[in-house]
């Protein structure tokens, strides 16, 4: 309906803005930080503004998919190309890993190791949901959702239990927020897998696409920006914690 | 008719105009706050400068929904999307609060758990209000306002009351324009739940548009722009006062 | 005629030029100054800025507004926006006002108080200029000068009285500008409303019109680019007198 | 004919190229000249800057007035502005009196009154040489040339006699190219008026127009970029001289 | 079919937000490297930046080559331009090599001799190749093949065996990561002439489409972004290893 | 052919993108030599910039003189203008003079000498060569040929046979690079008047056009991008030998 179509036109916008904000906040932060931590920040940055150009693709393909005049919504015989979001998620993704690997400043051979597991994990696991996504009969879909929830099931073990010991290795003040960091990751993602599940647990049709675009966006809103405001957070608490402020720089 | 059909696009690109010169007064006048608030004075332009845009997608939208030739004005089929106050609302509201917890550095504590409980009620505020603003009946419009005022008036009572301590700690050259800057909050968020009022009681057609319009305006400029101002002041008389001024940096 | 259609687009051209080329100036000449005035040059070149935009935006209506083929001008039925000038001056002229007290650098509460009274009087007499400006009736257009001249006479009054004392308290190598810069004030926004009345005092049609776009061009380049130029200079006499010069900053 | 339409067309090209790179080439170098020369340096640039803008509106005027295709050059109907040139004299050719004083570094004093002098005596000139240009009888033109020289001819006495002590009192190291300056500025600018007169001394249809538009895009290399250069080595010789090298800043 | 017009798609968007990605990561990182890594990390980002720029290129050639409306592909008549990635190959394949042998700071005489060595057979190569890549018959693909193969056969045998010495003179906390960039670039490299076969090897039509130009796009990531990663990792902890970490500068 | 059009296509294409690298690495690079060399950079990024520039225009012009469909040709009737070349040469020519000129820091009396006398030659041989160039006839392309030589011959004296003596005071580590710039503007310069010769000895139609874009291409690509590099490479050579090193400055 013409409510629908609205709602998801608003929520795009709503996040382009979002992740173009994020974008400026965490790169004219960045000088905030001291220099161990400017690398993970300039990477939110890159996150945030990889995601506001790839849903300003989305929202022109949605507009360009649906006609709206006279109180009426028509298709126009375009597809919509939702499988944009894979091509973010495939990149955007194993940022968010190294993000949250390289905040934490293991020593080097563990940040290598973390940081190269978990992203490719995180890689393997938007490729195996592609096919899925861009399936029509729900066999496929199911085959491929239980082939990704495999790297998913793994990288959500890998955050919950093998970075502990990590996080219990965290300054006292930002040990909260990296914990936070790491439990906001788990619950954002947990979405994921099941808003791809919408069309095939009884959600039909303009319904089920305003759920699953709404979905995916308040997902990747949480996801992205504002666990990246937890990721510059704790950069801005080490830097006072281990240099007692950063000195500016460009 | 036409003179209010200009009223109105005049309106827009005036606030146009104030957003963008905000954004850059804002961030132009960064590097004369010390580093503290810095972060405070980024998201004050990062609140114009989404509100520029937002704007500038407005006046867009006003001009593709109607004609104007020969002194008259016809719609033209297409409609006009008002909700993209909303989509603006949903990000600036809730950075405006957080504006004015940082500006006022709170112990750290403090300003975590005062930001995160502004930030959420202004976003369950906005929320609420969408399906009242697209709605076409006058029953479910009443039904959301009154549901959106009850996280105003909570926001209202922690402004009047909750800040009132937090705002007696002040700095003695700063705590009357952090008085001035609550108050400024409350009177300016009054406007807005009265504006949406007004198709309501007893205005109609093009002459509610247009006072809704240009009341929206009026009280976006008071509540981003002016409001920005004064924090943008508070930092720099707090900068003095705490630091003897700041040294620039980029 | 041709020739005055093209007199007109020719002024506009030119000041869409001084006015970028004011706005690069003042800007590229802020790490010259010293701290308490950087804030005054930025919003000198605000000012500048806005007026390019809004002139880049009359000279498109203009544009629109009349076809120039083999020797002649016809009109092409789009209204020529002339209003754009009240959308200008309601955000340029009370910033024009708090410059001039800027650079004064006057005690806080002075500075406060008469940047707020000249401001919001500036506001109002553009405000109560606008009705006039799109009225089509010659009693309208009266009333509503009469009633602009009342804050107009209060500003004039303010400038050359209300201030004269905190000129004379300006150091001895820009007192003399100070007082300058006041009464080209004074000077250039007397033609405004002077201006205003050509349609009323026996100009008419294309005539009338040229005089008015030419006339204001003149006025806006007078009282805002000259103007500050002076106030750059009051800028940088001051740095030099009270500092010996700035040290350069981004 | 298509060799003079391509030549002209060409010629714009290439000033549009060198006033581009010229502002480039002052805007970068400013770092490296003494804060006392900052201020000329961004004029030079500046001027080549506005040129650079209405060279640009010249070509694309030039482009629009003619069609060229199957080897013939045919008329559009539209006319070519060539008036843009008088819109970028009246501020480039002030701004060039202005640098050259400034580059001077004389007393305070004589810097305002010599600048303001020789920059309302050029302002005239280009006004009085506006009505004989947009002019198509050759009375009009003759009588509007007579005027125009004569502040053309005020402005050749000031910079022949009225600077020669001046120029005399700068360090060695930079007295000659201050006096070539002076000298190119005199040579660069008789080209002007004797250009104008081409249509009216034998040269007739398109090829007075080619020797027009050629002989002023000639002029202006000379008189703005050419000149710039000196402008900029001067202020390099005088850093060098006055300071030992110029410490780089933003 | 559509889905593989649709994964080809998907794939140059993606590679086009690797590459700008990676071009912003690259050149916001250069500042925390020492003065010697500056220019290859410059190069870096300039490898990256050419990519994106051809990929854009790329990316609109294939969109005007197919038309895709209810559910079918079908070609419009102008042809896919491939060959842009021999124009981007030409300029980023020699940088490459050059980003190698600058990150290894060799004496100089060698840094030369080696980089223009490789450069110069990278740059055969990749001319070697173009005649093969536009031809239709497959004897002059071969022809061109083997001859390209040539050089490229001397450039894997310049990094394995050639670069050996100077890796083991490297700072043993860049030493494996040095080593990794080599055989990195062997093993990325080494999929351009397999991919370059793909139509001659049995694959045909639109499946040997799809496979050349998804082959073609993972390797270049990897050859570029994924390298230069390394590359920023090489400088990263050789500033570390030589400097104690860099001083920030512009 | 189809070929022979891709190949310039592609060519051209090349050339933009190595102009437009080759600007960004030395203008980025501009911060790593000291200040007497930082002009001679500035410089040697001009020249890629505007040949940026030109290239682009150069495109576009072939892209509107020819349509490519179903694989073949045809011309559109819009002329090609490779005229561009003599705007951007007359521009460039003399700046790559003052660049090899400036980069030997010779005595301040000589620079000036040498680099007015070989940009003015480079300049007259440009203007000379321009009337053959859009000549038609082979007799009048012969004699401004023939004319343009001159100063050709001259420039290649004063490299070869002037500037021995200037090369052999060079820095030890600079003496070879300076030399071979030397060398390289010598080479590189003479396939420009046997390219201008292709159509008149034996070449013919599109084989010659294809010859003369793709000589011209390469030849500016050698003459402005790879001359650059060694006068960078000089510049950074004489600063390490020289300074030992220079500050980075914005
Ligand atoms: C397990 C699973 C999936 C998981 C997706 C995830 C976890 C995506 C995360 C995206 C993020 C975090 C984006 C931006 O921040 C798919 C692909 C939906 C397919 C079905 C199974
Ligand atoms: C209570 C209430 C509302 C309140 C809106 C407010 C308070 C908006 C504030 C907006 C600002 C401050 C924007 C930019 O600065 C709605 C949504 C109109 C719906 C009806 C009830
Ligand atoms: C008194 C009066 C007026 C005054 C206008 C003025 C004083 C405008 C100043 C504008 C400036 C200074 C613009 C840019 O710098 C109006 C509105 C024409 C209406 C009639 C009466
Ligand atoms: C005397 C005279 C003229 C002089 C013009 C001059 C001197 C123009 C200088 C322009 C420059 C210097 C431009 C850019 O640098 C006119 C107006 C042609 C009109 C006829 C008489
Ligand atoms: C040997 C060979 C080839 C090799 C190509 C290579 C090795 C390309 C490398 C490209 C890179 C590294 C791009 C971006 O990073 C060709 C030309 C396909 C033609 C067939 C034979
Ligand atoms: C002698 C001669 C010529 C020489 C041209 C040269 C030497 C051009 C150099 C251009 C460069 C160096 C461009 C960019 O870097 C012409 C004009 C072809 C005309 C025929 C005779």
């Amino acid at each position: 309906t013409v409510g629908q179509y609205n709602l998801v036109y608003n929520f795009f916008s709503f996040t382009i803005a979002v992740m173009a904000a994020s974008t400026l906040y965490f790169w004219m932060g960045r000088p905030l930080v001291a220099q161990p931590y400017k690398i993970a920040v300039t990477i939110t940055g890159l996150v945030t503004f990889i995601a506001f150009y790839h849903y300003f693709r989305i929202a022109e393909s949605w507009d360009a998919a649906f006609t709206l005049a006279n109180g009426a919504v028509e298709p126009t015989g375009k597809p919509f190309n939702d499988a944009y979001r894979y091509v973010d998620w495939l990149l955007t993704v194993p940022l968010l890993m190294i993000e949250l690997i390289l905040i934490m400043r293991l020593p080097q051979k563990e940040t290598v190791s973390k940081a190269t597991r978990l992203g490719v994990l995180a890689a393997i696991m938007i490729v195996l949901g592609y096919p899925g996504e861009v399936a029509t009969d729900d066999g496929t879909r199911w085959l491929f959702w239980v082939l990704a929830m495999l790297p998913f099931i793994w990288i959500v073990y890998e955050l919950v239990v093998g970075l502990s010991s990590a996080i219990d290795k965290q300054p006292e003040n930002a040990k909260g927020l990296v914990s936070a960091a790491r439990w906001l990751t788990v619950a954002a993602w947990l979405f994921y897998p099941i808003v791809f599940l919408f069309p095939m647990i009884g959600l039909t049709g303009a319904t089920a696409e305003t759920f699953v675009q709404v979905g995916y966006s308040v997902a990747d809103i949480v996801a992205k920006a504002v666990f990246g405001v937890l990721i510059f957070q704790i950069a801005m608490r080490k830097t006072e914690a281990e240099y007692g402020g950063a000195k500016a720089s460009g």
